[in-house]
């Protein structure tokens, strides 16, 4: 059976060359970063030099850089240890209604120390409104976190003009750049953030890497305590292997960017086009022209997007219905509801984000088999005979 | 020339069947785990059976099992969770004098938000007395945390005991069995423990995948908030590759554990007998018979660990002052000063941990080249003339 690999947004596969760059530290070079001893300084001069080159992905300087072991921990990291660290200055937080649950939850936890959050709605296409952020921003406001790129709907932020009001207010601002980073261009100076996040395996690195970058002398508290790792603001033994797999992630991501952005857009705004003209009661959900490179999302009126998975995957495609920190949860996405969606329609979600490597031929097959997919299903929807009893037919 | 390891407690080599295990999910199964396509399914079936390993290994349940990415992490996961847990109930802690960093400073951290904590003293081989934690327990503790094994000194702690009066008095305990589990036989059931922390890297699997047992029912607040990862209470993509290396890692140390230990035992016996004997003033730290198999400890007069270190590994011996979370704050360790030994002295900290595959010819090698070294140190050495005046010589 042929091979569709459409779900970027919850793993991308790992670069051949990532690999190779991490199997010495999985076999002979195995000795810990903090050893005093050679064998020690080799791990740690290969992590140091991955450092820098995840600084020159995001145009930070290496020091700012420090290195986690997920997307939703650098969240929590910056959401809670900026807040925690500005206590006595305030304890006001300004978030979008969209951000990733990690953002979210930190909040929540944040909550029960004594904190609040203003939730920032979005438009229609799930965009922030900066003027939005400006009005909620208050005396006690001591951290903005709005994402830079959607996972779910691929929208992408204005998080530069939010970073400028920020700056502005004198408000430390973090975005959660995980589904952007390495994917479109990301300049922590352009975007005027305090802090960003990141991780490997959205950009053809491997699961267990991330990153939090951290404007030079930005207060923080750390989320784990305990050694002198990453200079004493994350305890624990480093994963040099992974952390080198990110490094060499973020070199080949920023080397082949314009070309991998080029070659998935291309036959994203395929899909985008073709999917809603081969199957009736499609709609696009997120922007329509400022979104990721390799997202296409939808939502199929009718029907929820579990047997969608379930029937795309029999035909060999993987794909989404959302965040794959929730889409288990079957719940309709915040995302969508935030945008407005109905319901009933958000049930419906399905995502499709490619990769680089996604052929012409792979999303040609797709076309193919998805509409007697969305057929059958229909055939057995009680939603969608109800509707087209109420339609007279 | 030749390269002699002994420095497990900082990093165990990846077993070559543990990588074997791994590479598959770095090559074609790289899906997320909670991706509802038969890719994640797979990834997800690999973890669970993984997990099921590592309770196989404790003697727990897999649903008891919570994958981290270090064991600092498990740590800051029980001590901090564990606590803010049961905020209601009280706001004491009960740890030991010799844990390790990440168990002393999460309790900091608590300390920050109303939690108190009592450390209980150890003897001069830093072990615990099972009645003075009796006594360090008040009505407001809510936690007691004493590890099992200390990297740096090698002394095992009467955990058991320790979790009997736990038990009686109703206080969830947490053990930081990081230095022990893999290692030495482990039972959560006859530890009578509520949490116990582990890492991959101490047992011959990759860094990057701990993990924390957790009692069934045991109620914990997430350090890192987000998605539906690990039953809710550990958000963040799974590093799936790095959680099956510790699967195959805890399958391989429970079949090969009692051989693996009597390999080891044997060598450390050899060195803890012959080094003092080839050398004036070395003293082992540490308990002389409860020890970690592999562990071999040392206290060194007149010299300070850093040279001893660099130039041991200008002899191809890779050894450590300690723990590599502290060696090179280059501070004297917390660990020695609570066993009573004076400031200098501790100074001269030396730790030779041996890992599975050190031979007698690697024990005899650092022997030969040990007392030379010591020799050409101690010449240096303004406090060894200084002694060798008082003496009068």
């Amino acid at each position: 059976m042929k091979r569709v690999y459409l779900d970027h947004i919850a793993a991308t596969p790992v670069h051949p060359q990532v690999l190779e760059a991490m199997l010495p530290f999985l076999r002979e070079q195995f000795a810990n970063p903090q050893s005093l001893h050679s064998a020690g300084q080799e791990a740690m001069a290969a992590m140091e030099e991955a450092r820098e080159k995840v600084a020159a992905l995001v145009g930070a300087d290496g020091s700012e850089i420090f290195f986690t072991s997920s997307g939703s921990e650098s969240n929590n990291f910056a959401v809670k240890g900026l807040a925690l660290a500005q206590r006595e200055k305030g304890s006001h937080l300004v978030l979008s209604a969209v951000e990733h649950q990690s953002v979210l939850h930190s909040a929540k936890s944040l909550e029960k120390l004594g904190f609040a959050a203003t939730l920032v709605p979005v438009d229609k296409w799930g965009r922030v409104d900066p003027d939005e952020v400006r009005r909620a921003i208050k005396q006690e406001t001591v951290l903005v976190s709005i994402m830079l790129a959607n996972g779910e709907v691929g929208t992408i932020e204005p998080a530069a003009e939010i970073g400028k009001i920020c700056r502005g207010r004198k408000v430390l601002f973090h975005t959660d750049a995980v589904a952007a980073a390495g994917n479109i261009p990301v300049s922590v100076k352009e975007l005027d953030v305090d802090a960003l996040s990141l991780a490997a395996h959205q950009f053809y690195g491997p699961k267990g890497a991330a990153a939090l970058y951290l404007k030079k002398a930005t207060r923080i508290m750390p989320l784990i305590d305990g050694g002198i790792q990453e200079g004493g603001r994350r305890a624990g033994t480093e994963n040099v292997a992974a952390i080198v797999g990110l490094g060499k992630a973020a070199e080949l991501a920023a080397a082949e960017m314009t070309a991998r952005m080029s070659r998935m857009a291309g036959l994203r705004d395929k899909l985008i086009a073709e999917l809603p003209r081969r199957v009736d009661h499609v709609v696009l959900t997120g922007h329509p022209g400022e979104r990721l490179p390799h997202h296409a999302s939808f939502c199929v009126e009718f029907i929820e997007g579990e047997g969608m998975l379930l029937s795309l995957d029999m035909k060999g495609i993987s794909a989404s219905s959302g965040s794959a920190c929730t889409s288990k949860a079957l719940k309709a996405s915040h995302v969508l509801l935030a945008m407005g969606m109905d319901h009933a329609l958000a049930q419906g979600s399905l995502v499709f984000s490619l990769v680089d490597g996604t052929t012409a031929g792979d999303i040609d097959y797709l076309l193919e088999v998805f509409p007697p997919i969305i057929d059958r299903l229909r055939k057995m929807s009680p939603l969608y005979t109800k509707y087209l009893e109420e339609k007279g037919q």
